[in-house]
């Protein structure tokens, strides 16, 4: 799809200044753009680039001044950055699948989808599906019996959402996330067998939720494993059963949370975490990558590192000593020496 | 679903106290039932929830007295926990695919399919599968040529399992899991370019084996990748070729498995941990979370903590005082300077 | 399929030596081998496995002496494990589905599909995508707008690409992984709502690159996420949006990348190793299993350990010695005692 200069000024409610019929195809970094896209100048500090950009059109600001002649079209914009994403929503939303239901989408008769919704090819929705207005569920999806899918969430193609599970208005989750599987519940038999305990709660994700790839959310046993609203997960995480986690948290990939633990709103928690279950984690508090917490964190906004977890600033300052171990052995041992001979001179 | 009082009680051999005729259409927590939900009170400790819970029915026990009347309908039963797993199973059920062989799979001519067995939407069985007695495929699954999957199995939307692996009676593999996929295995050429060397074993997965979603086995170079009977893999686990475990071992999410290792019977090993490649484990064998098993271990149920992996309490005590090594410095750092002032002294 | 002995020495240029018509159907381990099976003798150390082996066909060196009569019928080749890499190619190829284009896929009109392609049931081919010649898609596989696939790929069932991502020559993609998908970057507005930023770069895997199961590669936000010619990735790694990877790395599984890291050529990565945002990692560097790093590694070639990450030995020392913290704590308070009674024995 080609874009001309002067709908991409409506667009951002920009002014054009040059040729407002040239046309662009897709974005472009500064440093790599080449003629038929669009770039953007928000730091001052890649300014150099831009004399040397084959773009046809760069987003500058009201109030840029450039050193030298530009042979591009400008687009003058009050906020460059914020243009840019607004564009960007644009040229993303060329991805989505056409419209309506796929004739090979494979729907029961008592599913419930808004008219404005899209199911892509393949899909299956069970028993009492409901789906709400400008949803788009992409092919290859799996919603189980009684999902609920929120007004403008976006389904990628291989999620599986399994039975009685509600995704929240405008979530997005990305390719072969699994939301609802079974929680991890067994008891041993008198022979030690492990008998699995029936999970049969659901997983709700409130409203503005985003999952990553590859990312597993496990029903709870009895009631619901909660993704507070605003919250992002990225790619590859675990989240056990029973789990709720606040408002607005973030999580980076390959992290897991075990069973019933309780996390705060507005936490941030780097990739490769590991949080037992059953504790409490504060308001705010921040984790630092590959971190293990094997206790409840009582005090909000602290920062935590290490495996187990200690305040951040003691496990640098203890990983510091560490790496000097071996220079702390030696002296030590010469102490002992020291010691010994000023002992028998003594004696003497 | 509606269930009546009296249908339940039939279903769990209890006894109806109240209105044998309330109906119920989903379990609930004790602390947060509401009308319309059956709840259980196994733990007298929750006792007092009782007494502000909506349910409609509870479950109890024959000898339990309530401190005061109850609005609820009461089942009665010899053992609360049983019954009310009883009662799961039969609700979990509910979420079973419809029946027979979906009209859309795609399923070789020369597949086995025993005719109480299900298969979903949108399945591809290629050449020579076999399916058991009463297994449910549910929909967008894949199984490679000569895949066998055991009577009674249940395999969720997205799991994909290749060529020639075998999958035991009454296994549960949860969606997107993949079975089978190559081992990682290369030899660099002359050039310095990784050759790959081909993958031409299998995996096995023995009876009552449970496995979590998004977890991948890979297959043997030659021979078997196994999993023992009655293990079971929670979400996001890696287990790569060759590696045999024993039966009844339980693994929690995020774990890696590097290749040929050999796990006992009956381990625990916690999350996110790593056990490098070629090694034994003994029977038993407890690895608490985000450890690192560097060698092999020959002591059958012994416990271990940390990356490489030491003894459990040893890992704790070093790692406490890990935490004190500040001081520790401090202290040696004073300890030098006394002797130095001492030996001044003395040399005075 | 049924293979004659003759018809194998003539694939591995061999020469029969017994029966050339006796017949194999897969290929055997040493020490396990049943009739009907073909095995090789590559180590000399496996050689006593030989005379109980049940194997039919065994691959042997040119100049392999058996100590005894073998009832097998054995092929004679210059290189036998080259000669084994051979047959199992073969072998392996029998796993491809049929040919052409399944008429259940779903094919946007405008896609160009070398007629020497494969494309599997239930496929969904956006507009614009191109498959070169002879790669092969198997079934439920996602390819989004624009995608490109290189000539002789192999994409696995369950892979989803999202849109304008590019596979190169030879790539082989398993099951369930995720290329593409959005990059996680998010900023924070007045009410600390996290608004997404639009990623809008895409994915290149260069030639030659393989990709495990369940792996999510990210798209950039602008740019390329890049993965260099023959590098080989395992299963359930995170690769950030903007990674760039040199070409021959290799990375072992759950293995994490923060977003905009530059890793170079010829690097060997271990499993659940976590590499930080923004920083560079020289050619060659190793970097040992569930390690953290932390900061930029300028020196080829050199080997990493920890977390943070440290060099090498200089861990594995000081790892030593923090299992002897109990005991230098112990020696150090001793000190401390007898220089105490040391400088009271003076004061006297």
């Amino acid at each position: 799809m080609e874009w001309k200069a002067s709908d991409i000024a409506a667009l951002v409610q920009g002014t054009v200044e040059g040729d407002p019929n040239v046309t662009v195809t897709e974005p472009s970094k500064i440093e790599e753009g080449k003629p038929g896209t669009i770039t953007f100048l928000a730091n001052p500090k890649y300014e150099s680039h831009l004399y040397r950009s084959q773009a046809s059109i760069v987003l500058v600001s009201r109030d840029f001044i450039p050193e030298r002649p530009l042979p591009q079209t400008l687009i003058r914009v009050d906020q460059v950055y914020q243009a840019l994403q607004k564009l960007l929503e644009v040229y993303q939303h060329q991805a989505t699948p056409s419209s309506g239901i796929n004739a090979s989408a494979h729907i029961h008769d008592s599913c419930r989808i808004d008219p404005s919704a899209i199911v892509g090819p393949g899909c299956i929705l069970e028993e009492g599906v409901e789906i709400g207005a400008n949803a788009v569920v992409h092919g290859q999806v799996y919603l189980g019996p009684h999902v609920i899918i929120g007004s403008g969430a976006t389904i990628y193609p291989g999620v599986r959402v399994y039975h009685h599970c509600r995704i929240g208005k405008r979530c997005i989750i990305h390719s072969n996330a699994v939301i609802g599987s079974d929680g991890f519940g067994f008891v041993p038999d008198d022979q030690g067998n492990y008998q699995k305990i029936q999970q049969i709660g659901n997983v709700v994700l409130e409203d503005d939720v985003e999952i990553g790839s590859n990312t597993v959310i496990d029903r709870a046993t009895l009631g619901s494993t909660r993704i507070g609203a605003g919250c992002k997960l990225d790619n590859l995480i675990q989240v056990a059963h029973n789990v709720e986690i606040g408002p607005r948290t973030v999580i980076a990939a390959q992290t897991g949370i075990a069973g019933s633990t309780k996390i705060g709103a507005n936490c941030q928690i780097g990739g490769q975490v590991g949080i037992v279950g059953h504790i409490r984690i504060a308001d705010g508090v921040r984790i630092q990558a590959q971190s293990g917490v094997a206790a409840s964190i009582e005090e909000p906004g602290s920062a935590w590192y290490g495996s187990p977890a200690i305040a951040y600033r003691d496990y640098l300052k203890s990983y510091a000593l560490f790496r000097k171990l071996p220079d702390l052995f030696r002296r030590l041992l010469s102490l002992e020496k020291e010691l010994q001979s000023t002992e028998e001179l003594s004696d003497q």
